[in-house]
């Protein structure tokens, strides 16, 4: 188990994020896409060995356009480092822990993440993501 | 503007939040004590340079439980080094920024340090740490 990965804040409209973490606040932006198969578009902002998410719904219905309607702006998710993942989920599920899905998930650049269940992680939605040493 | 320092979750108890974040997640501990001041028992669980620190109220009425009355357990603030606090704050103010105190509050260990309204930071409590480089 090892470094905080990254930290996800849903909001509104990214410009206005953007204008708050990036112009006031002062991180840098790496990278803004759309990741149409999540319904968001994300701007990522370095923070030391991590980074910050911003998350805005591509539109309505999607996990993140729901977490807005539900509970306003705010933390979405974080997420973790694992050295790996199959040994994290099986110690999780040991303990009773409720994942998400029930294999690792395979994302875009080939890495593999899995989420668990707020009602496991003390309302956090918590993100495991592996990365190999 | 640096790395991140810590995430903050405000738990109900403790010892079933450890029981996750330590002894199933395979987080580390290396503290654990009372800040009767801010009215909590903290734990720190290091993960990579930043930490997790877990909050339980030691009372009712203080900023933590009516957080856990409010929205249930869950992700409570973060918080990012910064290396001149006082610029940092003057640069969130000329944005309009509403920062909860107005000069830095002075830690227990001498450090420096500021949170930003969630109204400012889209719904985020912003804690903003001086590390002297």
């Amino acid at each position: 188990m090892s470094a905080i990965h990254h930290i996800a804040i849903a909001v509104h409209n990214l410009d206005a994020a953007l204008a708050f973490y990036r112009d006031a606040l002062g991180l840098g932006m790496t990278e803004r896409r759309e990741v149409p198969e999540e319904g968001v578009e994300i701007a990522f902002l370095p923070a030391g060995e991590g980074e910050i998410e911003l998350l805005q719904p591509l539109s309505e219905g999607g996990g993140v356009a729901r977490f807005l309607e539900k509970r306003g702006e705010g933390l979405h998710h974080i997420c973790l480092q694992v050295d790996d993942i199959e040994a994290a989920m099986e110690r999780l599920r040991s303990a009773g822990a409720r994942l998400l899905s029930e294999e690792p998930r395979v994302g875009t650049s080939g890495t593999r993440y899995v989420f668990v269940h707020p009602k496991s992680a003390h309302g956090v939605l918590l993100e495991l993501y592996e990365v190999a040493e």
